[in-house]
């Protein structure tokens, strides 16, 4: 691999063309906060605001400016994000976040779920690293104890459940986002919590109910107990993807806790094992869906090609080669980069496409919507350029 | 257009294929009812199932019933579906349908929308009309009063609403099920409404509300007073299928009531407009959604051909070929028919595949989930093979 052109293929990528891109057309001038609804050459298509988009971009600036140096219109576009968030994203009435505003942030819509939170404390405890500013530490810690006291307890909604308690059953999202935040927390120096035991639990969580080695495999969605249900489509649907996301998730553990042996073979069998469930022979990429057992899953769109899976994978492959060395990771992350690079990046008007067909031709023509913003693909970019030259970093010193 | 050919082509696939393969693999012995997941050969691929599914199928076998005579095994099946329905698709707490329940009746999901209601009302109308049973009378109007009821007000739903006051919109759906059923509830002489008057508002309120000549669109969802959303995806997506089936709801009327000329224009209106938006003529077939103004959609599947928009479109051009005799609703017509029959039908195990890629080739191959079940293409077998015989004998009598 070489890590030196990588290493420059992320960056370059990163501040000229992706972030540039979201900086020229997802600013709101008059109100504050990010567009994220952008026709292909950066025009607007819908002025509502993603609550979640809101979190992760200001997340992401925070996190550009503590890694790249504090750059002014980085950080000012940070703060309107925080701002907006602050100001129209919490749901005076009951203290939840809304999930989807107006762009003078009139809210539109609540979710019974409190990923909003997640992805505002993510913001916050990014924010905090960089400014010291007291009160985004307080309100990260407030968003994370939000976020998993309604983990814990569902019925904590305003919304009652659509779903009876005839086959209760959770799904991986919880503890893995649970554990990605607490790691941000953690790295924030986020007063109030104990984060490694937050951070232990949740991996404790993931490998004892949603990694099932019997079948080397990563669950979705299992029983409260987590056990598999066969049976039914809900229990039988695997999103690799996903579980690769967890998989780096752990990894980046293990090497927070210096190359942590037992993590690290958590984390590689986890993207080993979804990799090879994943990953299309036919047509390269990863798909979307696949069934536990090859039968169909539900979702008829099951095959198609979303850019943030093969996001997390090039994160999750390269995390890898960087905690074991071992070559093949190295090949699978050339696999995946090789063909994400080659089909979901626009050559006319930059940024990449977020919706390919199976066969890779492009199906949505769009940069963003309420779900795909600036987060998973400058993650990737800024992620990549920093492990690389961790990796340049670590040769030079041997 | 040789019609005696085409009534022999639906008939012979409705008795021949696709109803022995769900009266093979879709009937519950055990505890009633019907299944609908399952896989390309029949074999089950989920137990649980669709409250919409149970009314339906007990809706089209009643029919065909009606239409073909009565046979011992369709009135048992029949009967299957409705005594399950009594039994544990209604929750006792408040008297709404769930939406979705386990083989054994216990309740898994409700939904804030009645739409169970809408197809149970069908079934029992239906069930009605060939058994004279006064309870299947009493029973469909009451489901079609609960439907009305929380269309007109969905405060009364037992879940709060998800969505804020701040942008209130509706979709053509409720009216035109509404349409749908009244007319079936009339045509089984449903005591305890005025079926026409029932018929005659939901017909003002798409035409009202939902058919905008002056961009010759029918859309999907729109303001409440009618006026059109432009700013926002939900309002800019159409959804071609669906308002080519409303379409037929409205032609059917004009039939019944001798050809009324006004409902003739409207309904073939509506077809054609909304054909000329959604026929790909790239690929062939009917895309799934499309932007009102050729903007993208949020919908990444948006392009799929699903097997329910091509069998509403067989209808429609055939009543409207019927209906006024033009040539180039044969040919539209003949268009549809004969892209859907070389790409949905399945050569190996009978019945149809329901999601196709965009350029035709097989997404999913199962042969029903909770959503695909027999319904769609039955009926447009059942109802081409009626069509083709008023053809034939209106032919016969000049």
């Amino acid at each position: 691999m070489d890590v030196s052109t990588l290493r420059d293929t992320y960056r370059t990528a990163l501040l000229e063309d992706v972030l540039p891109f979201w900086l020229k057309h997802g600013l709101d001038s008059e109100h504050g906060g990010y567009f994220s609804s952008l026709d292909r050459d950066g025009s607007l298509l819908d002025s509502d605001k993603s609550v979640w988009i809101q979190g992760r971009f200001a997340w992401l600036l925070s996190n550009l400016c503590q890694i790249a140096g504090t750059n002014g219109q980085w950080l000012s576009a940070a703060r309107s994000g925080l701002d907006f968030i602050d100001q129209h994203c919490v749901d005076p009435a009951d203290g939840l976040m809304w999930f989807h505003v107006a762009k003078d942030g009139q809210p539109i819509r609540k979710r019974r779920y409190r990923f909003s939170e997640a992805f505002a404390c993510l913001a916050n405890a990014a924010y905090y690293k960089i400014s010291g500013e007291e009160n985004r530490a307080v309100t990260a810690a407030n968003f994370y104890k939000t976020f998993k006291a309604h983990q814990q307890n569902p019925a904590l909604s305003p919304f009652p459940p659509k779903f009876t308690g005839t086959r209760p059953s959770k799904g991986i999202g919880g503890p893995m986002i649970a554990l990605n935040i607490a790691q941000t927390c953690r790295a924030a120096a986020i007063p109030g919590m104990d984060w490694d035991a937050e951070i232990d639990a949740n991996i404790a969580e993931i490998q004892s109910d949603f990694v099932h080695p019997d079948i080397e495999c990563v669950m979705e969605t299992v029983a409260e107990d987590g056990s598999r249900i066969d049976d039914h489509f809900d229990g039988r649907t695997l999103n690799p993807g996903h579980a690769i996301e967890a998989a780096w998730f752990i990894l980046q553990e293990a090497k927070f806790r210096g190359g942590d042996a037992q993590l690290t073979k958590l984390g590689t069998q986890m993207l080993d094992w979804m990799w090879k469930r994943g990953w299309d022979s036919e047509y390269g990429g990863i798909l979307y869906f696949v069934g536990v057992d090859g039968r169909p899953v539900q979702e008829y769109w099951h095959d198609m090609k979303f850019w943030w899976p093969h996001n997390e994978a090039e994160i999750a492959t390269l995390l890898a080669w960087q905690l074991t060395g071992e070559e093949r990771y190295a090949a699978m992350h050339a696999q995946v980069h090789d063909w994400s690079w080659q089909h979901f990046p626009d050559p006319e008007h930059g940024e990449w496409f977020g919706y390919l067909h199976r066969d890779g031709t492009v199906s949505n023509p769009s940069k963003g919507t309420l779900w795909k913003g600036p987060f998973h693909i400058p993650r990737m970019m800024l992620m990549g350029w920093q492990i690389c030259e961790e990796i340049e970093t670590a040769k030079e010193t041997k």
